[in-house]
């Protein structure tokens, strides 16, 4: 590995934040930051905003103009050396006289994927590679399991009594956790692709899914809605069907297609597994689809699935200072689940107040 | 309220140190601190360290000898006035020439209970009371309960997953949690006058709830042992009976009395409360065996039953980063809750990683 100096780190740690600016709209792009420092003198910043839009480094070189010239710039990501909808940042670093390119992970993309350094190297540019690459890592989670393991980051979302309970056995659950806790899942929605559900989840509540906090800009996007639906239940009054944003029914039964696309919903037959909609092929389409991260916002029987199938990669859990007792029900169905040694082992990640209910993220672990 | 200064806060705060080194041995007595300054300095400092030893005014005034006279005194609980198993601290500190005394919280005991203050005041001596008054309370909350409420502290203590179940439907639930978070319930343990269980508990795990736990030091006193157990079903061959402190069985129907009795444990007779040991009448009999803090180690339906009853002060959940899944138990059993509106609010007051796991301490405010 390259050697890296603190100063080197701090211009990278500052490039890390200017790609987290992206999260609500550079999907499905990675989000970039670039800083670019000369004479230890930051002369230049910039981070990739939207698909179609300037990338991070030709936005940081703009900013910095003729001052470039002999500078080095800090990419959160491999420089691009293709022509996609803009022409490749190499060319743009080269042009303006770089010196240096430090480099925090490189890029999967196949279009990429080290001929953006190589490029780099033969015009006579030193390179660096691999600073703050696991901070990159984790902030590129969805882009980076989309390209290299053909399906969306998946985040699992429940809220939650503090004994573990998500509704009462009637049904009844509104309003479990607190308002900054709601809050806090308009951003997990923003940040994300798509939102997964059942249909049992669409019968019972109706939900729309949508971002409406108007403190997240997301370029006007919303996630599409993903509803699993074995023999397509899905209502035509249903709200989402009515709201802006696509809405994709999957099922292994569309005998009753019709009336849905009608009513504006796309609904796609996938392959059954245990007579259910096969999830991982959900996921892989979702992936062809350009969708990087998908939130599961979904009862126990959905969610104790794709657990079971080790098709989470992230818990989101917003416990609610409540003890809801025995009446209940909890959060994952696993029918399959009888022994001891059958349980999912979990990596806390970050554990935090919000609110009054306390938020866990956890990766899961087997 | 009186005026009080950082210096005051800084003095107060190290005699509230130097009182919970009282914590596992103080007992039944209240844990006290006392720090005596001159000139801002400090030149004596003491604590309570168990029944029959001198109390925390009378250590200080011993380690400032002559340098008393003139001094300020800070003590976490107002001085007794009466002669107990020592003579009281008010004429200790009034025979060493003591300036002023700072009182945390005045002593609810009704052998002093503010008589203590006026045998100072009447000497001549000034006196400010209330600082740190709620750490003071906390701290002291077993003797406080004991004393104003007539029963003890009641702490609930669970392991569970965070899906919140304490074990699998088929009873399987060896070491969910780590051995930080084990080794941590000894110190809840060896801080408690009693552990309190039920007989289904005793018959599923024949636990012996003593302090192993070599560097705790409870001048090898250990918890009384309190099982309900309506029709004495407890086996005569129960690890409980033949490990050294007591054990109390209470009972609705004591027929089988007698075997018992002869294997060492007490059998104490009470009011049932829906064909129930009543819990209420334990707990009071606990206080008038001067029991302060009672910790229970119970599966469900105790526990439900207490916190159903709001017989429970404070929770600390030990909760394992494992998924159980829906094949479990739940943690509380509460058949009569069946509407979102029955549930029980918390008050988280700590949260923190014990080893791998979360411990989470809570009041119930209803």
């Amino acid at each position: 590995m390259a050697d890296f100096s603190v100063s080197d780190c701090a211009h990278m740690a500052q490039a890390l934040h200017l790609a987290e600016r992206g999260l609500y709209t550079a999907h499905p792009n990675p989000m970039v930051g670039c800083v670019l420092v000369r004479d230890d003198e930051v002369i230049g910043e910039g981070w990739h905003e939207a698909a179609g839009k300037p990338h991070a480094e030709v936005n940081a070189l703009s900013a910095a103009g003729d001052k470039a010239s002999g500078a080095i710039a800090y990419v959160t990501l491999e420089p691009c050396s293709h022509h996609g909808k803009t022409p490749p940042c190499t060319e743009a670093l080269i042009a303006a006289g770089v010196a240096e390119v430090v480099v925090g992970l490189e890029d999967p993309n196949p279009k990429v994927n080290g001929q953006g350094l190589e490029a780099l190297v033969k015009a006579g540019i030193k390179t660096r590679v691999g600073l703050m690459r696991g901070e990159v890592t984790t902030l590129l989670s969805g882009f980076l399991s989309r390209l290299t393991r053909g399906r969306p980051f998946v985040r699992l979302k429940m809220a939650c009594s503090i004994d573990g309970c998500i509704a009462m056995a009637s049904g009844e659950s509104q309003w479990i956790t607190g308002p900054e806790a709601r809050a806090d899942v308009q951003r997990l929605r923003a940040r994300s692709g798509a939102i997964l559900t059942g249909i049992g989840t669409v019968l019972a509540d109706d939900p729309s899914f949508t971002v409406r906090d108007a403190a997240l800009d997301t370029h006007g996007r919303q996630p599409v809605r993903v509803v699993l639906d074995n023999g397509l239940r899905m209502p035509l009054s249903a709200e989402m069907l009515a709201l802006p944003g696509d809405t994709l029914i999957y099922c292994i039964d569309d005998e009753k297609r019709q009336p849905l696309v009608d009513a504006g919903a796309e609904v796609i037959k996938v392959d059954a597994v245990d007579d259910l909609v096969s999830a991982a092929a959900v996921l892989g389409d979702l992936a062809y689809r350009d969708v990087n991260d998908v939130l599961v916002e979904a009862g126990p029987t959905l969610a104790g699935n794709l657990i079971s199938n080790n098709l989470v990669d992230e818990l989101v859990i917003y416990q609610a200072p409540h003890i809801m007792g025995s009446e209940t029900l909890g959060m994952f169905r696993t029918p399959t689940w009888t022994e001891l040694s059958d349980r999912m082992a979990l990596a806390i990640t970050d554990l935090r107040q919000v609110g009054t209910d306390t938020r866990i993220t956890a990766r899961l672990t087997g």
